[in-house]
């Protein structure tokens, strides 16, 4: 059994993680590390997590695993403070939900312990931020995506796996890029759209939202989603997001152009289409 | 009491209307009409509607009230086809999604019969269709907007808002225009984009659905809406939507110029915004 994981930042991905190890008997000892003591001293009062504390150095030492689940526009901060308190044997794992720039941002800051970092993304989340909304099957039959730098070696790869296998998860590996293309697909971009429906909204009547019905108010839950997150994950994964949200355009272009057209055939078959698709994701 | 409340189109929206009716015993009997007898058996046996037939004459005669619950692009054939029925007693309503295009089309079609025609829309529904689907409280605390002709006489008016309040709606009324630029935001424009990002998916990478996390798939439900009756809504309310699409196009070059210029400060803006207005929704 493990001794001690240690996550810095107990938010929601944090604390859901830190619940699920305690009740899956994963480690000895869930430590958390925050800026905040009387929230990390409430987090330890509802059993999300075991011990915590303010200081980097007491929250690393003797750790077996050091999970980073802060945004990630926090991450060269937090890696270069914690570069002097690690030892070989200590794995760091992140949950970011960008992987290309934290490859190479490892390597800038963590030095001769970049091997040690195993870059991780679980595919979970909810509208809701902060360790009250945490829940401990919150990945229960997620995905979960490591991405391997080069240097990593087989037994800490292992080590990250199987802590997410036993918090309930799926887990695949890919490369950064891959990753960070097809998540600017799945997450970003839909996020993006949703974020931009609520502020056109704005912009135009916010009194109209009392007459959206469901279909408008699923859609737009996920422009609940915390905005420093989003504002991280756009900067760190611009590229991708902008080409998606372009590529997006186009195939809006095509259908103002079959409605203006009234092409009723066209009409039909980009919807059939996106209706079967989407029914198969479901069935 | 109401005696007689026939209903052409027994699907979801008209199955649910139906099941509404009779649970709430709004009126003695509720009859379906439509084009498969197969359908209309079952409609029956299921205790959806209390009679049916597949003779228009038999289904409107001695009706107090006639609802059209069919796709908008059937209406003129079906106002054509109802006219020989209509007498001075009947009052005629619907529940399409469009509003001003119907308003002219009624009046081409019903001639001296138009001022009993009184367009409505209840703003509910769901992804499936299809009277197997139907919910007598699916209209429970939902709008309904009703959009009156200049020719409607009170009585007509009262007779429909109270058929919807019995069914557990709110009515409210409005202009066609306005009622059709209102739902072209909050309904006809989300669900365009639902419907747009999963053909962009299809386009790009169909086998990516399975790194979708719970945010797109609620994003993505309303792309399962009915293809005919969206296509139909998109000719009826074709220049709404469209400036709806472009408007929204602006929104999206705005949030991709800060992504752009990594402007931190207006994405953290864009996103607590749309966040703020989002959460005062729900809560």
């Amino acid at each position: 059994m493990i001794n001690k994981i240690t996550i810095i930042g107990v938010g929601l991905i944090g604390g859901s993680l830190a619940k699920a190890i305690k009740e899956n008997n994963l480690a000895k000892v869930v430590f958390g590390f925050g800026r905040d003591s009387e929230r990390l001293e409430k987090a330890q009062k509802t059993n999300v997590i075991d011990q915590y504390s303010t200081n980097l150095k007491e929250a690393v030492s003797d750790s077996d695993i050091v999970v980073i689940a802060t945004p990630v526009g926090s991450f060269k901060e937090i890696l270069t403070e914690i570069k002097p308190f690690l030892t070989g044997k200590i794995v760091i794992t992140d949950v970011g939900s960008t992987k290309t720039n934290i490859a190479s941002l490892v390597s800038q800051t963590l030095g001769e312990h970049s091997n040690s970092f195993i870059p991780a993304h679980p595919i979970a989340g909810k509208e809701k931020s902060g360790f009250e909304a945490s829940e401990s099957n919150l990945f229960n039959n997620k995905k979960v995506i490591i991405t391997p730098l080069e240097g990593n070696s087989s037994d800490s790869i292992s080590l990250i796996q199987k802590m997410w296998e036993g918090a309930g998860a799926d887990v695949d590996f890919m490369s950064p890029e891959s990753h960070d293309e097809l998540l600017g697909m799945t997450s970003h971009l839909p996020h993006m759209l949703a974020f931009s429906l609520v502020n056109y909204l704005i912009s135009k009547n916010p009194s109209a939202s009392i007459y959206a019905a469901g279909g408008f108010k699923d859609f737009s839950r996920i422009a609940s989603g915390d905005a420093v997150m989003w504002r991280d994950i756009c900067i760190q994964n611009k590229d991708q997001i902008i080409d998606h949200i372009k590529g997006y355009q186009k195939t809006l272009d095509s259908l103002v152009d079959a409605i203006k057209n009234e092409n009723s055939d066209e009409l039909d078959l980009l919807f059939t289409n996106a209706k079967k698709t989407r029914d198969s994701w479901v069935g």
